[in-house]
């Protein structure tokens, strides 16, 4: 197939490779002359200008988004809408909040363009050498474009799941139980550091990732991290998120949903991100009331 | 009655003087020189010398240590030992396991002195003023000093909960649940000073302890932390833990009681000593497998 | 002064009979026949009569609106707002979303008319005898209406926090606070119940609430909640939430302030609503790879 | 090499097979008649009869132990003793508490007797087919033994960790992962469940485990316990503990490291199995000041 893809920022390079091995056309839209340059370098068919961009695809068009959750997908579509015509594909290939995705699936249907919401696990390496991908919205654009989707997935690793939004909604909970599945390993290994035992931690989370009930490719990534100990504490502890873990806990809360280990692994987040009001607090008040000892900042 | 008092720390001096205040005798033992002139101008009668500290009780004598937990408690029983008789009572009104005060118990009832396990809350002030008191250990030991007990805790606050070890079991579960309470109050007036009102945290804890579900003396503790908001800011995010959360979680464990907001509050104070391993292998699992950036240290 | 009541249920009701005691006059509307009847035998001046009721006040005219939050205050608003002129003020009382409380505010100063989001704290009792009032709006109300809000109050519990939803705002955390503190007494005391030493709780807990740092109005209610430990063996193990805690976790959440404790009571609560398929899924894992027992339902 | 196997339950037999599948001979020592017929159906040696039992292995002796942990791992190790030698090895292979391993592989090295404690992972099928295992103990043990674990584990799946004890403490740290896991997975598919797309949960397990950053051998498992919701239903909704995530979260306390994810998959748990007195105390402290419903039981 032929595909207009919009950004090709970490995950959207890695997919356009993918596409291509798999002996689909790809061409690249993006903004920065610097840009195209680069992505000409790496072999691929990049340009700046939309019009252009959009005359080099079939009918229907199809259109791959790898951008940035929020304005910049808006953005996008408010780009490519004035050249889309019945029956074109959209495909929002990013990390969209799910109703989002709703929204926009309605506007592009009320014009007969379809809006396919796909979320796309397995990091950098899976873009490039096979992805997880979990698709929604009309059931005939995601038909049409099955062979793509299974081209760059890897066997058994794409699914359809309904309705628009289904793919970004499985995808976000599949982040939710990402963020508590991290900060299990995290705890476990701290636990392990701090044990007398002195342990090789890169060696236990080999032994782990070969036949153990919590192997996987979590496990893996966690041997990976684990290879030089001084870079890790060299890093600073603090943790960035971005939004699928918070919104897997706004959609507990809204179903009433106990998510425990999910809400906590974000709040371990916030709290590596916080100024430590809650802490000071805390310290004067063991202070006020019992004369406990509360330093004050160096 | 008649007391001798070992250990004159911020509890013990306060408790010596609401004994006097009650018109009760306090001889108070200390181990340095210095400690006795700073006693004695307080008015307190004070002495280095056990064997005199001892003589100038009555029979049978009534001792009541106010050490910290662990050894010094061990320790002042060894001190005492050689000089006790038959029917004399020691009371531990510190924060010592329930299940050291048990042995302890034990060991002296089988030589026929009595043993008091003592939670003593109320913090500084209640010391001084009127403190609240849980009793374990004998119950005609209880009984016969019932009235020095009552005197020194406030209207209610004073009650026998049974055999050796209750006392201080009863006053750990307190400490349970006063590091949720405080936990939760500091996650509370968090979310106050991140607010885009610009609220005035003092004014709202003392609302919050006039009329309110949430009154009590923790919240008059944190309107009197949040006097001055500079005072709390200028302090380290880093909060101590003594043992009785910790125990009050091991309990929790062995009778399988789920404790989730006690042993939160005690990992959330974990987190404040910690040294952000866990954190960090997080940040670094993010940079593997995602290429999110990883912060180094400065 | 003069003031209009809509909603006499448990909490309107008592704040009616506060103000009476104060020397205010009330006059409540109702919708239904039966409860006039009830209510002008409680001594109350009661109408079914919107038109009637509101003839009854003075000028600006004071109504205090004690209904559930949700569609029953935009439709009390509805009910009264053809009646209304510019400086009448409206008090919401009840439990309201502080941004719906902004909203309200806005659309009514649109129309010179004085909104008043009032939090109210303290029970049935506090209601009846002196409650904790948070208040938000617009300043001048809120002075012209001070004294009446200080008589309801209990001393020193009244505060003004600033413009419109800065009440509802301050009762929203004290409500999460609330729903922390008594998941954490409910710990407390499931430690204390399950242990060996066969305690009495209800005087555990009258203990406490005299004189300890965890004293204060919700040890208060525990000791009365125990008075009978069969009747709290004879409840269902369900424990409802109304909109605040959820309300309190969902701020947190946007101002990204870790709040381990409140977002875990919430849990906990709905937990013992779940349907259980979360532990369902778990013991069935259990068994697929470690063919561990599995009980089906009887 | 032939090896005395004491413990044909699920995890001994596939150990067997798998062992005899590798050309080792296993004799198997039981206590029952009727198994030793069931075990001789299978094709395995199998004896009553301790003496006949021990003779029937080489110099040094291989005991591999797969009992439960606890009296049984001390009632085995008293029954070989009487007829062990200086060099011979036995092996725990079972969830042992690292601390009791530590101790029984002092006293027996006091007597010259080489005691390895074995984490074994990969559940049944693992077992059979191919193992994780962590090793503790006499490095020279280990070494002679290693061909026999790397024939038992799969590829990378086994691991020597050091001194006693530390097999038996990389697995205690793998089950507290688990647990997590574990519990990340069933909040999430909760989700799923509620939500309104009316999801295929089986085929979303499916796809996570294809290719997605939650992939791996729970994943898998999961998708096998959702083929027929049908049969989840029907399950009691309470999920048993072993001891390793107790171990976990106790050792983490001792080291005080916050586990918060792991502690509450472990509390998770406990409420399944709770008789949900603190929820039935929250109930009517609600009713106590609020006059909130509590529901009777039926």
């Amino acid at each position: 197939m032929k595909i207009g893809l919009i950004g090709a920022g970490k995950m959207g390079l890695g997919l356009a490779h993918n596409m291509i091995r798999h002996g689909h056309e790809v061409v690249v839209l993006t903004r920065t002359a610097s840009r195209v340059t680069a992505l000409r370098e790496e072999g691929l068919n990049a340009t700046m200008e939309t019009k252009a961009f959009l005359e080099k695809l079939d009918t229907p068009k199809i259109l791959w988004m790898m951008v940035p959750a929020g304005d910049a997908v808006d953005d996008t579509v408010d780009l490519l809408l004035p050249y889309l015509k019945k029956g074109d594909i959209i495909i929002d290939g990013g990390n969209s909040h799910f109703e989002d995705s709703i929204s926009r699936a309605a506007f592009l249907a009320s014009r007969e363009i379809n809006y396919l919401d796909v979320g796309t696990s397995g990091g950098m390496k899976g873009a490039l050498e096979g992805a997880c991908l979990m698709v929604g919205g009309p059931r005939e654009a995601y038909l049409s474009l099955e062979p793509l989707f299974k081209d760059l997935a890897v066997e058994g690793g794409c699914g359809y799941f309904g309705r628009a939004g289904a793919g970004h909604y499985v995808k976000m909970v599949h982040n939710g139980i990402e963020y508590a599945m991290m900060q299990a390993i995290s705890e476990g290994f701290d636990i392990l550091k701090k044990s007398e035992y002195g342990f090789d931690l890169e060696k236990i989370a080999q032994v782990y990732d070969h036949g153990s009930i919590i192997e996987g490719f979590l496990m893996g990534i966690t041997a990976r991290s684990l290879r030089s100990p001084e870079a890790v504490e060299a890093l600073m502890p603090v943790v960035s998120s971005s939004g699928e873990g918070l919104w897997t806990v706004e959609e507990a809360l809204r179903l009433k949903v106990p998510v425990e280990t999910i809400a906590l692994s974000l709040f371990k987040r916030y709290s590596t991100q916080s100024d430590g009001f809650g802490a000071k607090l805390l310290s004067m008040m063991r202070y006020e009331f019992g004369g406990h000892e509360a330093r004050k900042e160096d």
